[in-house]
């Protein structure tokens, strides 16, 4: 019999931030094949018994390109094992989780898919920055910094610079620069607050504050190398702000 | 001494969505105050010797309104209680968890902030519907449909309707009407692919699928009424694609 594949979304890091189903499928698979950005502390409550396969990717390098990915998921599916395909986030945010639900259907595999905590919403409540709030922000728009071969990324930079709403950019430290100049150039004013959280909800969870002209010099005066989310719009000066309040409460 | 507040997600309704954190926070909680939209098998895994206060919300009607929501929490805090404030979804992704925090910080007191799978996840993972896809989708935009006093929404029509993202809008099923007309008005094409997801990942789920310019007669043919999520662009329309693929297959 062809066994179940599960696409399942290991979260932002935090072991503690697993859903419980996610934790039961990784404690009955016989086999999980996991992403680099999955964390150790995940790894380490996988079933003992059960083979681990890393497939990638670390910083946009893949140990096994995509196609292997989905052949070594419909091979092990079709050997009668349980399979987790265990990857960072959610499967369907920057996740490629779609192609491989595809790949298992046309295979005549269904797979079944169980969301994660993207790294947004793992890093805005790290961070305490609300993606959405009445007075800020009415949307939140998720897109990815990875550029084709170092260029520039292929985003829709004037509704990005539109008012009102949150930004979040995945993998954005690598095009920080260029990002940053694209956002002005099509509107957005260089006072724009914006927070870079690298490892967000992980114990070296590393944040810097600033201001959108200056994403590059915040980045590199706090060492962020990434992977890191780029948090842009009103929402992400709340802390500052708030942090203000309170010392002017407390001078009263 | 003054106690914690902890701003729990609770995901999008499937208890087993919730997170490993969530579920140690409801079970040491002393007093937990919950939104009408956290599922009652949720509510069953709190502590059994717990408070439960209900505070709201249910299809727009505040038990409590926000303010007061926000004085039961310091009044609680101050008691030395363990408190949880439990949400449906994220607390950051249209749950005005950014006003509790804020709130609680004026008072003297710093919460804690849990994420949850927002429904648009959960929903997402749910109907199989990948949120980006390198092929179809670069972005996608959370945005509410919710409108002041049966109004139009207040949203950036143009920007929601460029190509090559998805669009996911919370509480869309009252204005679907205004929507469908407002996109196509901004240049979205009337054959964009259109789910509307009604209890999202509760046993009671429904989908359906159609186009924009047949939203509202989508809606009123499968009996939506709403709480529901409406998810906008190509990824929408992949279900079908599959499965026409998986009949022609069949019949070749």
């Amino acid at each position: 019999p062809v066994g179940a594949v599960h696409i399942v979304g290991a979260g932002p890091g935090d072991p503690e931030l697993l859903t419980l189903k996610a934790f039961r499928l990784i404690q009955q698979a016989d086999i999980v094949f996991y992403d680099k950005l999955v964390s150790p502390e995940i790894l380490d409550m996988v079933r003992r018994d059960a083979e681990r396969v890393p497939v990638g990717k670390s910083k946009g390098e893949h140990l096994v390109p995509q196609d292997g990915i989905h052949e070594l998921l419909i091979a092990a599916a079709r050997e009668g094992k349980r399979v987790v395909r265990l990857k960072g986030g959610d499967p369907f945010i920057f996740g490629r989780g779609g192609e491989e639900v595809d790949a298992l259907r046309e295979a005549g595999i269904e797979a079944d898919v169980v969301p994660g905590i993207t790294s947004a919403l793992g890093c805005a409540a790290s961070a305490r920055l609300p993606l959405t709030h009445r007075d800020h922000a009415q949307s939140v728009t998720f897109v990815t910094g990875h550029a084709q071969k170092g260029g520039v990324p292929d985003l829709d930079w004037p509704a990005l610079a539109r008012p009102h709403q949150t930004v979040v950019v995945f993998m954005g430290v690598g095009t920080a620069g260029i990002i940053s100049e694209k956002l002005r150039e099509a509107g957005l004013p260089g006072d724009t607050p914006v927070a870079v959280i690298e490892n967000g909800t992980r114990e070296n969870e590393k944040r810097a504050f600033g201001q959108i002209a200056d994403l590059s010099s915040v980045i590199e005066a706090r060492g962020i190398k990434g992977p890191a989310l780029l948090i842009i719009g009103a929402v992400a000066s709340l802390p500052r702000e708030a942090q203000t309040l309170i010392i002017e409460k407390a001078l009263a």
